[in-house]
């Protein structure tokens, strides 16, 4: 029989959902050799969380987060609010001895990010931050052909992050359009993930230069009580209110080990829902791979005969692909949900195991030192090197 | 709070586990008025069922499905079994008082499925029949065009089911090639699939001619115990049988409305995994859906201004897109997995609301009704014409 | 220097220009041991011929075709007319001697097609038949690809020609919808050149069965004066005709090498503008081609590793692609008119090395018995065996 | 009959073909109001010249450029030369009277372009830069949907020339690597494309910062005599010489209409041969196109209702896609030559009707003050005001 761990979640929206469906399905796919048990959820309004521990099925709920923390039977405790919270329940969870599972960005801030790592490193816990597109599987293979070679020396790495749902000027302003809240727009949200698998698949950035944009300055204010659905759980008020994110920004970078970088993250790119895209280059091989086709990674390699040579679309739903083999029979493909059940079976495995997950909080600093680079160069206009952490 | 309905699951393999990630999931993102409560799951093997129910979160298990029938606190069965079986065990549950959700084909003979819509209207309970790809948001939205009138008359229908399973002709013998238990291959596995789509989105079938081959006489026979695992769980022996179904047919058809269709259903279709396609032409407009890509439809309007005409790759994401609106935000795509959340979805509602869950034990037979045409005409070389049930 | 062959072209709308295309640009691109001279150009409204051969780049015109083939500067005659024609004009331009290259469908009748093989074999000339897109690069891939083996056994040919033209029924009936001087639909103009794709690269054809539909049974009249451009030059009238060909035709085939095949021609396709399609899927490999992207072959190979196997998008641009390697650097994509300079070139080259062009008179007569096969089969509503030619 | 143009071509190798191409098919498609005639074709090499001026239709050849521009019988010259002679050559051309028709970059320097448009502004006659991609009937297709205002306010222009032919490290150091010929490397030779079409979409780019990188620093170096084929026509010494041009760049840049763009041009992107890529988001719609299938353009329209909105690939071959309707029916692809015939029939319209050609001296100058902003940025490390001109 397995062993267990209690899991007390903070957060039922959006991302509090997606965990619930993490925790509620890692033992159907994986035969996990640790089981999380989903002991408690926490959340501000009783009368949401209530009906998200019946549905999400948690046993029990909480409206304060810090009598969570305490909770003798909790265990694990997993951050899933907004940005500006992070750092102050991991802390406070770290410090209470209980393992910790961050959302991204880590922070709001790189000092935020420093702290949070010493307070898991002093407590001894096992962390993990929520960059959950590690696990689609064709972004796993991606890894593989890159550590068997098949991709040579990496002369570029180009990606874009696109979505179009602030595109309407009268889009609330909820709170992620507030720097106080959620720390920047665009970038923190979805350059975050690009800096990540970029981190991930060739290396760490040493330098930067990048410019952003607000392209609509001001929002109907948001209205209305919380509920359990979605980005866009509210009403709007006749009042406006000032957006202090960017709604998109673009970033040159270079690599340590040489290679030449791009990015680009926005919210009024029309037409992209989720577009997660990123393309490799190297001296032997390439690979492209975007989120809304999420199954398929297109792999290019020089070793076909030249008469012979394209970019392949494997479909990544073979029983030996990392991150799907625990699902269906090939083709019968998975979609966004499944990286968090994935991510709780990495978590699961890691507690079995005794090692720490990947990406542990060291990677949602590093990611966080990259952001910080980044908007400092939008503010001198310069190259800025990538802090040391 | 919502009413309950107690299920029991015929079925732990492939289906089983499928049919078990829906009851378990229903809850956490439809707000369902009546909820499914994981009572009981029957499977042979005692030790694989155990583990079973274990991980796919059902209280209690059964190793004879009619002791599981018998049970007094079981009001709902699901028969996830070969197609040899579902005739003996829904009439059985119908008989029984139970409802009944069999998975398809609904039968491996014409007359099986006409008793099984006899048992269950004389019983007087809910029935629905597993074609789960109707819940794909995509085909909904197919759906919802049509009926809105934007393909007008249709002249064209075609479709294919291709995978590559089977390829290997040292693929062992298992009971998806033995017609005894699955009646036919292809032709039922997957074209039983695009006949149901057909019947969803064009009408009734009046006519079919048709082929089919067997390319691989032979395979390896099956050795080892069952497990849980996907497809192929056991291994094979060096002693081979003869495979007496189909590995691939091809069909034409006149529907009733006077459209053309083809049909194509194979498992001999290299680097096609489960590519479930069709495409629809009509006077005013044409749709194309793909499983392998399947958040999208493809739309292609006569009303765009002619300089701008083209196929509009619709990622059918939104929250206004049937099946899908319950989910996440715009672009983070659904799977395969979820098409079974949908099924168990509209299967409560239609307890709570006290109406008959579509596609009902008729549509099963209505499908069981072409199948029966076909095979006729693969032995007479002829046009045959669909018996009328 | 090159020796030199003199021309005579029937024909001056959509096939006159595609093939006068052909000739001017033959030596710009190919090093050709036999040069095309633009002797002469022949049509029945001396308007529009003086116009054609002015633009076109020949030096004199004629008005009459006998006239044209028995002037003794003409070495060959070029049958770019309706396909009503091309029995007489081939048969008497191999009766004077000259070389010819006909139009497809080489002939209206399976009759007619025999008598032009027996004249020109007669008469000891070269004959090539209009079968375009054998010079496509990416089909001539397809062709060594399978040549090398890299298919293997061919279990699946699947076809489709696909077109819009015709779709509104106010579009006027021009001669392609008339029997008596196209001989048949979609079944003539775009099946064939499916039929002779497929024996290209799969082998001949053993039996069919086939249905058709004509979906507008009246149209418009065509009124107005010739003109040199394009599919429909002239106006209609406000009387209707009736439409006494196929709209649309749909068919089932055995190949005498065992594998199934399933073709569709239509002008109902709303979408489709020119979408010429095949897919063939064999024991090591699948092969999927598509014209709207003309210099793309898809490529699936069983020898990939299995976890890096998917559809590769091969773009035949390279100067080792046959057809292809007499044009651009890489990526810089040819159309569909440089199919006329490719057979013009092939032409060519046969005429220097004493050889016959590929595809002959045979070739068309070989698809010719398999439209015949076609439309007794969509009379009798049986298979029917491809007469032996 | 329509009046003439006298045309003298300085060059044989890849422009000189592709300029040969667009003479001789002018007439053939266009009703031109003004047709040239291809008098003379000049290069260094006699005996290639003599071979290329057969081939390609010229009348006669020059070895000696100054001489060809001294002709009385040229009205006008076709500068198809290495970068480094643009402005030499264009200059003396213009003095002589004759119009000028120079390929890409149009200069190696800014201060060259603004001599050359000097020169052609005294002499007074029309002159043209060879951005061929302004013909491609998708791109023009872009541009009316712009000006139409279907795309709205722009806030994205992402664009990527990517290709592959230098990839291996044995490719010798033709003259495309060598500064003092080509003026730079993936810079002029695509991003200058690049740059040019976002001008003619989008507006002026006000500011730039930019990195570049040559990722292979030393080649063999050429060996052999000319011949015509091709980019590579010969061979390659054993000794090596450095690279002083770069081999990728990347740009971030600020519109001056308030739009973000970024910009990427590479010769090392492996699988991608001609991939000329570019994207817009605008407020009210989106548009995307790349090279290698250049007939489609997509275009994401938010005016559709939201559950049916997707991008829509159009075929640009309609008869009213400007720039396609002189050829074929619809779906029947043009190439990349076809682009250099429609750059014919627009210089020889303006001549017909007294009017400029487009693209001018002027855009090919104000393309020079953009790659000249680049490149210092490219030193200085920071942004980079584009200079006026």
């Amino acid at each position: 029989m397995p062993s267990q761990v209690n899991v007390g979640l903070i957060g039922y929206a959006f991302m509090g959902r997606a965990h619930s469906f993490g925790y509620l399905n890692a033992g159907l796919f994986y035969n996990c050799d640790c089981m999380p048990v989903m002991k408690a959820i926490c959340g501000r309004s009783e009368d949401a969380v209530k009906v998200a521990a019946r549905r999400y099925g948690w046993q029990s709920y909480e409206t304060d987060w810090k009598k969570l923390i305490k909770r003798d039977d909790i265990e694990m405790i997993d951050v899933s609010t907004p940005g500006n919270q992070h750092a102050t329940m991991a802390i406070a969870a770290a410090q209470a001895g209980k393992h910790v599972f961050s959302e991204k960005p880590m922070a709001n801030s790189l000092d935020d990010a420093k702290k949070m790592v010493a307070a898991v490193e002093k407590a001894g816990v096992k962390h993990m931050v929520g960059f959950n597109y590690r696990t689609v599987p064709a972004i796993a293979l991606a890894k593989r052909l890159i550590d068997e070679g098949r991709i040579g020396t990496v002369y570029h790495w180009r990606a874009q992050y696109l979505q179009d749902w602030i595109l309407d000027p009268e889009f609330p302003l909820i709170w992620r359009l507030q720097k106080k809240v959620c720390g920047s727009g665009a970038l923190g949200d979805l350059a975050a993930h690009l800096i990540d698998t970029a981190r991930m698949l060739i290396g760490e950035i040493d330098t930067v230069t990048a410019t952003q944009e607000t392209f609509i300055k001001e929002r109907p204010l948001e209205a209305g009580a919380a509920t359990l659905e979605g980005l866009v759980g509210r009403g709007k008020s006749a009042q406006k209110g000032k957006v202090d994110v960017d709604d998109g920004v673009i970033i040159l970078s270079r690599f340590k080990n040489g290679a030449l970088g791009t990015f680009e993250a926005t919210r009024f790119s029309g037409g992209h829902k989720n577009y997660n895209f990123f393309e490799i280059n190297g001296s032997k091989g390439s690979l492209r791979f975007q989120f809304e086709d999420m199954n398929v990674l297109e792999f290019w390699s020089a070793d076909d005969p030249a008469y012979a040579q394209g970019f392949r679309k494997i479909l990544a739903t073979q029983s030996d692909h990392k991150h799907f083999g625990a699902y269906w029979p090939p083709g019968h493909i998975i979609g966004y949900g499944e990286t968090f059940i994935n991510e709780v079976a990495e978590f699961m495995d890691a507690l079995a195991k005794n090692r720490m997950p990947v990406p542990s909080f060291v990677d949602g600093m590093k990611c966080c030192a990259v952001l910080d680079a980044i908007t400092k160069s939008c503010k001198s206009g310069k190259w800025e090197k990538v802090p040391k952490v």
